[in-house]
């Protein structure tokens, strides 16, 4: 029996860009020892207090059909959140409770896309995006950024893409996987060319407690754009609860409105007792987010101390989230080739840069998701087996 | 900003069914005493000891993503399940772990119908059922039962329905509202038509442990039907999980592998602590289903009882599922108007047929979801308020 053209389509050729962690897990799964490096998850569960909240919420009765849109308390709070960091007004009818930062982004892209629509995404790109887009059944058009110019789109390029059926753009800063902050000059930018050519922006922010440089701004806060942006966030990073599947858009009021009619037929909200507990670790405030955010800083510190010893690597410093790109086009492989090498020879998996893009050719994507040491000396084999590579090649 | 044209169509003319609901919503808010009747829910919360299940499993460190396609445990237990119930071996790559039975109604159509192609279905349907297939971007295409067959489908009516450009057919066994079981007769008129038209059907199946006359058959148990059909189950009713959002989809493997990319671009899986309660409770047996199906059965009895001392309404007693239909029509009102008129009399809520489409009018749906002293009550009132109505209409 044949399955739709649109779920057939859906990764091209079969790959989605999760190949070298499926072979680490295959790997691990069978005794090897891999220093797993590939994806963005806190080597910390999510904290017990937060567990303790979730628990109190079930056995409390919380185990009903939840509100769709998210229970009152959760959106309120989340509405407080965005107003106080964007400045803009937002309130419960702004926001719509996700099963996690994934389904948001799916469900913002179904509310102004259909079918055949263009829509925009700025590549490197975190690795679901242009499969989502698809999986909308909309047609995903990258806009290519350069490791030179730092990874940001320009008002140029973005209009260059734009045909007139293109109806959104999809950007996220922090950067997965550049680490990129996009600035407010960057941002003007892109709002000047949603504007002109009419798109919807989606903004996804999941990595916005993640910043070593710079400061986070949300599109949202720019003049004007409150009432063309949907932006996609998540308790995921901020808070290490990954597993809960707990996020949101926020958003027009009459978006939103649409988006809970929406997942009132996708998802039918999102479990009480995971709201509870993300309300709870919201309340908790900046210094919980800023103890789970503290590892990253640290190693990103680590990182930059360890490839200023070597000169096969180029490291852009991230900006912000929980990856260090490497460019190792010096060794004369590219990513996938160096990936591949890599997890053979030493037993490290991390994400090749082409996961990522077209942009990200010939980079990697290092996760700082594992503890200090193990990291530290993962990162020195990682440079003294590029550095191998590269005398190889010279000679 | 111009929203999608899929999600501005989602509910046409704004209706969706759920305005009683809403509306005793608001009147328990403001603080109205209302006999509330129009929800799927049990009258208790999960067990307990299934809450504690999720509390281990969160604090072991069940708190990171978890697998996509689901934790291979989980899978392995609904394949057990699928194969004990239909004699068709089922493994592990049959079975996709979804956030929810309408996670998993969306997705499976998804899966089969590209934007445009026409999704068949039955009326009476569930609700939600014409906007998950307009989410899809499918053309939904009702086939009308008659109250005086039973509301089964008959393979000349789906024949009729069919068009070049249909995919897809829903059924629903046991049926919400009508609480129809669907016999192997019918079954197989299903499947000849189905084959006959090369469609894909998907077995809404979530009420399979609460069936009261008759015996549960699922399409897949017949010859041949294994390759076109995908079932929809999950733990709400089963287990009374209706807030853990946890369900499934079984079908061919090679659908179920699809499907699995498509929840990595629309979900990215199920909370894993929520997966192992699922497990914990599946592996309890039938002593708990049963006992979570109890009420509704003792329910039952109590509304023949009570609906044979009256002749105003009519009852077709159901064979499954937590619902009683009566007709209504001897009262001169359509089942909103009576609805509209209940709550506003005897503060009583239930949904109108007309929620569920065409066939279901001057019909109302009673989810027997309170305890049974305050149920019995409230539909001794019912048949009062009928009776009258019917007296004045005769006067």
């Amino acid at each position: 029996m044949q399955l739709s053209h649109r779920i057939e389509t859906l990764t091209p050729g079969g790959a989605d860009g999760w190949e070298v962690f499926v072979k680490s897990k295959a790997l691990i799964a069978e005794g090897v020892a891999v220093t797993e490096l590939t994806i963005g998850e806190h080597d910390i569960r999510t904290d017990p207090t937060i567990l303790g909240a979730m628990d109190a919420s079930a056995r409390g009765g919380r185990t009903g059909y939840a509100e769709v849109p998210g229970i009152g308390v959760l959106r309120d709070k989340v509405a407080a959140r965005i107003t106080e960091r964007t400045g803009v007004a937002t309130g419960r009818d702004n926001v719509l409770i996700t099963p996690g930062g994934q389904a948001g982004l799916f469900a913002a892209h179904c509310a102004v896309c259909d079918p055949g629509d263009a829509a925009l995404f700025i590549d490197p790109y975190y690795v679901t995006y242009p499969g989502t887009l698809r999986a909308v059944g909309a047609r995903p058009v990258s806009i290519l950024t350069r490791a030179e110019t730092g990874f940001l789109p320009s008002e140029a390029a973005i209009l260059d893409a734009v045909t007139p059926d293109a109806k959104s753009l999809l950007i996220n800063s922090p950067n997965n996987p550049t680490g990129a902050i996009y600035g407010r000059e960057t941002l003007e930018e892109i709002g000047r060319a949603c504007d002109e050519a009419g798109l919807w922006l989606i903004s996804d922010e999941v990595y916005d407690t993640q910043v070593w440089d710079g400061t986070h701004l949300s599109p949202r806060a720019l003049p004007g754009m409150a009432e063309r942006t949907l932006v996609i966030g998540s308790m995921s990073k901020s808070h290490a609860m990954t597993g809960s599947r707990c996020g949101w858009i926020v958003g027009p009021d009459h978006a939103i409105a649409r988006l809970i009619s929406l997942a009132t037929h996708t998802t039918y909200g999102v479990p009480g007792f995971v709201q509870e507990a993300a309300l709870f670790a919201l309340d908790q405030g900046s210094e919980l987010e800023e103890r789970i955010a503290a590892p990253f800083r640290r190693r990103r510190a680590l990182a930059q101390r360890i490839l200023a010893g070597q000169n096969t690597l180029r490291m852009l410093p991230p900006q912000g989230a929980m990856y260090v790109m490497l460019d190792v086009r010096a060794t004369g492989l590219s990513g996938d080739a160096f990936a591949d090498a890599l997890l053979e020879a030493e037993r490290i998996a991390v994400m090749p840069g082409e996961s990522f893009g077209q942009a990200a050719a010939g980079h990697i994507r290092v996760a700082m998701t594992i503890e200090d040491e193990a990291f530290a000396e993962a990162l020195e084999r990682l440079c003294g087996f590029a550095a191998g590579l590269a005398a190889a090649k010279a000679s």
